[in-house]
């Protein structure tokens, strides 16, 4: 970590203001989206926060991004309606339809919101805590271009296409994140550049074989969707869904485009506090976790974890330090 | 197959209906319970369709299934009811659940049932096909009793908690069907028997490492969530949604039952023909799919497939030739 420095979240977050403000965004807008950017790097997301700012600027100039874009209703068809996202910023066009999801399930119970022409969320778990801190079940997903062969193919035709469902969980939340591929390739190449192997097999070799090396599977490009044959179906079925219901793009659509952008998203909120049930609810949900902590850990030093714990404890800690980035990364901000 | 003998759809659905009628289902009922067992094995998913019969009879006889209770309305919250299965045949719950969830989203754009207090619902693919068939999207998950440890325990505290997500292809649908376990312990006892070793890692050995060997997996009962961590954590937020939503039974408290039923279950149906871009959508998924069987193929003889792809051709040469079931089991159900 010499590399690397300690920011004050308050101080990341001006930066980025005045770096939004630059590029066409007016002050709330600038604000909202600094806060998406500053919180995921709080909470360690930093693949989709600070180190991501520079390529999310450059997504501006290059015409994907749309800063002063707001997303617009298509089609009301009661708890379900399509938007627009006519291109606008991915993290302020997800807060609207997750938002807007809540609204509908105030409403009808549950809310669906699928959104298209709207652009990469970053880190789709912000959204989750969101509406989990909020009293809402959160299940919400994207589509990508295609960065992954689908089961039994060579060649890239499905997307990682995260899901998203997050519960709430006392003053906290319980948000699974999750990509369709095994691991990343922004971690395969981290693995690679500290000469490690992978802690489980994450793609194939030249000869086909499952591997742990991240190096062949950077070479052959065949990275392992999770679960095998179950991660290609339901990164395809996600991708299906994105786009028929929000009238957007699929994934082999975006991926004729020359570059990530125009995607398909879906927001699903259920308001369980208006549920009958709710105080057995908040208990419920304690006794799940209790009992899942309750699990011989396979290492007596690391307990079984909910997720979205290891959120808290690093917010927590990034809070108190400041969040580390790395120094070339925070000058090439500083001189955005 | 020596010892198994093919049995045409007909007489394999009149012997059930026969059994049910004698087990205290009228005649409706027994005929609608018998075609989904039916049409399980007709589709290929003997292990919940003729091979379990037996053991639904048996679980009829403990009073763990009631083959007359019908679910009944706890809660109607606009486009989300929670319904009590009260401990009626899984079967037939799921259908009454999954067409209520369709008939909201007649009125609401979408709908989700909740049904707590339910049962094994044998194969959650068929509720997709039904739906898909109409012309709906349905999303549904049930849990289970606990089956798998969780990522980094060694003792069952999580469910397989079966996922199934269906979507209208013409005549036919895109319907994934997938437990949160890489492999059923039905499949790793299978391979065993054989004497084989799994395609793909599957679970841990006695020294905690991943291996394709089914003896070392039954042996420690350390199963593989699929995608490791992440069918871990699916598994764990489908649980905590089924039972939360419905106001039913957690995998934790299901599992101190001492057998597995009074479960929890979610149906979300959309209608996606109601929606003014349907032309577009018929036309969206066909370009989706025909992009996936344009892969470039690991194996040429073996092209890419969508998820139910399968169940196409098994249906039509089961329908042919006669389901395929194992004699002893055939005899066991002439004799109930």
């Amino acid at each position: 970590m010499q590399n690397s420095i300690r920011i004050p979240p308050d101080q990341m977050k001006s930066e980025f203001v005045r770096i939004l403000i630059k590029n066409g965004f007016n002050k709330t807008r600038a604000e909202k989206c600094a806060d998406i950017f500053t919180t995921n790097s709080l909470e360690g997301v930093y693949s989709h926060g600070v180190n991501r700012f520079p390529k999310f600027i450059e997504n501006i100039h290059k015409g994907y991004i749309h800063p002063d874009a707001e997303p617009s209703l298509v089609v009301a068809a009661g708890a379900l309606e399509q938007w627009n996202g006519n291109l606008g910023p991915g993290p302020l066009n997800a807060v609207v339809a997750a938002e807007r999801s809540m609204e509908l399930s105030k409403n009808y119970g549950l809310g669906m919101v699928a959104i298209g022409n709207t652009n990469h969320w970053m880190r789709g778990g912000i959204y989750g805590w969101m509406a989990a801190k909020k009293g809402y079940v959160l299940i919400a997903w994207t589509n990508t271009e295609a960065n992954m062969p689908a089961w039994g193919a060579k060649d890239f035709r499905i997307g990682n296409n995260p899901l998203v469902i997050a519960i709430p969980y006392g003053n906290e939340a319980i948000v699974l994140d999750f990509a369709m591929s095994q691991y990343s390739y922004g971690k395969l190449e981290q693995y690679s550049l500290e000469g490690k192997r992978l802690p489980y097999p994450g793609g194939f070799d030249r000869n086909g074989t499952l591997t742990d090396s991240p190096d062949e599977i950077l070479a052959t490009r065949r990275a392992l969707p999770a679960g095998y044959w179950k991660g290609s179906g339901l990164s395809l079925l996600l991708d299906i869904l994105a786009s028929i219901l929000s009238g957007g793009l699929s994934t082999s659509q975006i991926s004729v485009l020359g570059a990530e952008y125009a995607l398909s998203q879906v927001f699903i909120a259920v308001g369980i506090k208006q549920l009958p049930n709710y105080p057995g609810i908040e208990k419920s949900i304690v006794g799940i976790i209790r009992d899942l902590k309750g699990s011989i850990p396979v290492d007596p030093d690391n307990p079984v974890r909910f997720p979205g714990e290891n959120t808290i404890s690093i917010r927590e800690q990034n809070r108190k330090d400041g969040i580390p980035v790395n120094k070339q990364v925070w000058r090439k901000i500083l001189a955005l």
